[in-house]
């Protein structure tokens, strides 16, 4: 269902303006409420900061758009047929999984978008944290429902994988790789991360949240000095800031565009599509899986989207979760 | 974490005392409350079916209890380990999974166990219904977090048919048979179904609810008359009513073995004894996969709990999905 706010609503007005001006007048007939609210709304749009000006017997004049997430900027232009026709925009929350999957819950539909500003409590893989301050990068969840088993559900972090990587390449013209599970690289540092969590019975799904973060606009500064892996941002490989809303935008049609493919075609063009953005396809790799070690050459991906490891016995091992790392040279 | 009731204190005063009488002054003492408070319990009490006395200068009488699922009546000489150290007792809710899940969600620890006297939306297996009226039957779902992929969850549910079966015996003297996946049967006829539902990660299980409804004291009258599969009820089997109290202490406690067993040695020990109860295993069926039919020799469980049918040319399929039927005389 979508929802209109009075926020939204005043900054379509702006957009739908052909002289620049919107009167006060015209914003209290369109929301019907008073002049107080509007001068109300149009704080509120300042704080957040929209550079709006009131002028004289003319209205107001929107002279600066802020990068914010608000799901009227992320919603505007955006042509998706399942993905954020509900965009839930957060300032601060704990963890927009969470969020996601209490709506869920409760019945929210598929396609259901939530992004955070900031979050208290970001999660990453196996219990770790997430690092998410305010205003710089992406933090974002979306609900599915595909009709699928429980065990095919991991198929999904592949296809997040790939829309973080095509939206990257479109945004800013870099060339990301991934990593399995589920990490997105640039020159070989960590730049997204993908949750995905699920909520099932033994043979049907009830849901998918698929949760992704991407280190946007961070500066090397704001990484904390103690991380597992080296992380990077786009910005600090691009040497300039990117839009945040514009990120989302493309990303939000990337997860529509492979989705919609996933549902007609199954899970092959997305699992081929992540093989080759995997610059270990067919290299020499360890896979630390707590209780041992595997080597051999990184095969792919099978169907249900576990790797495939082929040892120096020729056999094939199936691997379900672990760390990946490159054979080092000498090892 | 025990949490300990007002009405939870006076039946165990009632249990200890000796003399066969507590005095309202004592109870008064114990609870830290006013003698007003007091009669308020015990005529809480008293509408829940305990029948309590009140002699003058003697104090209070416990005569008769009746064979409601609290609680502090299943905690009563429950010998566990993990399973129910916190049992929440709802005389009625919408369905004992959902409560759990958000319970779960919330935090709470492995061995919760929530429990209903009715349910208005008891789930089955597919989204399809549980049938769960007031005061006959049992509704009860556990909280459990173990540290297995979630690949492995489906194991659960063949414990949760085991203990169930276990239970069923010990009560009743009765033998029921199980069919795969989720149902218990006695004389061929459905007894209790199991809806175990899981919210995981990629490669991690946050936590699974098991779901058991089980028709203890239901008459041939209260089933609808539109059932897809002819169902039954201990008592219907036995020709006499079966204590609720009593069933679910020994469900709880049969699960609380099985799991520890599971967690100790793995999943073959449960999916043997799975087997074992499985009156197909080794006979000719018919899996109805809905986009196929697969035709074959039961073979038994896999270790992820998927079904092994053995083709007549020799191989093994493995089901994940499906309804199971024997192949019928003059197939």
């Amino acid at each position: 269902m979508m929802t209109s706010s009075p926020r939204e609503t005043i900054l379509q007005l702006f957009r739908e303006t052909t002289t620049g001006f919107v009167s006060g007048v015209r914003i209290s007939e369109v929301l019907g409420v008073s002049r107080t609210a509007v001068w109300k709304q149009i704080t509120s749009l300042r704080e957040l900061g929209y550079q709006i000006e009131a002028v004289p017997s003319r209205g107001y004049r929107l002279v600066g758009s802020p990068d914010v997430l608000l799901a009227e900027e992320i919603r505007s232009g955006l042509d998706t047929r399942i993905i954020g026709e509900d965009i839930r925009f957060l300032t601060v929350t704990d963890s927009t999984n969470l969020q996601a999957s209490a709506l869920a819950d409760a019945g929210a539909a598929e396609g259901l978008v939530v992004v955070a500003d900031r979050q208290t409590a970001g999660k990453g893989r196996l219990g770790r944290s997430w690092v998410s301050p305010a205003a710089v990068n992406l933090y974002l969840s979306v609900v599915l429902r595909p009709a699928v088993l429980p065990v095919e559900a991991p198929q999904l972090t592949f296809l997040s994988a790939v829309a973080v990587c095509r939206a990257i390449t479109e945004v800013s013209g870099l060339q990301p790789t991934v990593k399995w599970p589920n990490d997105i690289l640039l020159n070989g540092r960590k730049t997204a991360g993908l949750l995905n969590e699920m909520s099932s019975e033994t043979d049907r799904v009830n849901y998918v949240v698929l949760g992704i973060g991407v280190n946007l606009n961070m500066t090397a500064e704001q990484f904390p000095t103690l991380l597992r892996y080296p992380a990077t941002s786009l910005a600090i490989e691009l040497g300039r800031q990117v839009s945040r809303v514009e990120f989302t935008r493309s990303l939000l049609k990337q997860i529509d565009t492979l989705y919609d493919e996933y549902l007609r075609s199954g899970p092959r063009p997305v699992l081929a599509a992540w093989e080759e953005h995997c610059d270990l396809t067919g290299k020499s790799i360890v896979v630390d899986c707590q209780s041992r070690l595997i080597k051999g050459i990184m095969a792919g991906l099978d169907d249900d989207g576990a790797l495939l490891v082929k040892t120096p016995s020729g056999t094939f091992e199936k691997v379900l979760t672990g760390d990946v790392r490159p054979v080092e040279q000498g090892m």
